[in-house]
């Protein structure tokens, strides 16, 4: 349910998002995309709401990291397909954590 | 519905929560903290979302203006509260974002 994140610092990835009426494919894009980062280096954990937006939020150990995920090639094609099919905007926030409780 | 963030850096407090089955007076309480903060000195905006889990993203232009809020009364109040009455467990985490887009 909620991420089990170390003692910080670490990084947070705040992806917030408004879907499209009709998003086909996302469901599995979505599921896809969850099951590959699991298996990413440095990745500590994800939290994820949506109603009338969505927001998720992914946890790395490092910026190193979050630059590889961003390089992964089934990353790039979901995020170029979201661009294109699925998202009616989106915002994309990097962060630090300094201070967890 | 997004929040319109200044370019960063910035803070985010990222308040990820599991409400109980009946939370009596939450929505009332939230209405107001949400009147309150849009006045707080630094505050940037927020976001949020709930499904299983309720995710809060406030923004604020300095750790200095996140701690004055932390010492608003009525924000204590609701934070005494929501511990005894609205939630089963939560996280609060304190970012520095560095980057957006």
């Amino acid at each position: 349910m909620f991420a089990n994140t170390p003692k910080p610092p670490y990084y947070a990835v705040i992806f917030t998002s408004k879907l499209k009426n009709s998003p086909q494919g996302y469901d599995e894009m979505s599921a896809h995309i969850e099951e590959l980062i699991k298996g990413q280096d440095g990745y500590l954990g994800m939290e994820s709401a949506r109603k009338d937006i969505g927001i998720t939020v992914c946890y790395w150990k490092d910026m190193e990291s979050i630059k590889k995920w961003s390089e992964n090639l089934d990353h790039q094609e979901a995020k170029k397909e979201g661009k294109e099919r699925w998202y009616e905007s989106y915002r994309v926030r990097i962060s630090k954590v300094e201070i967890e409780y």
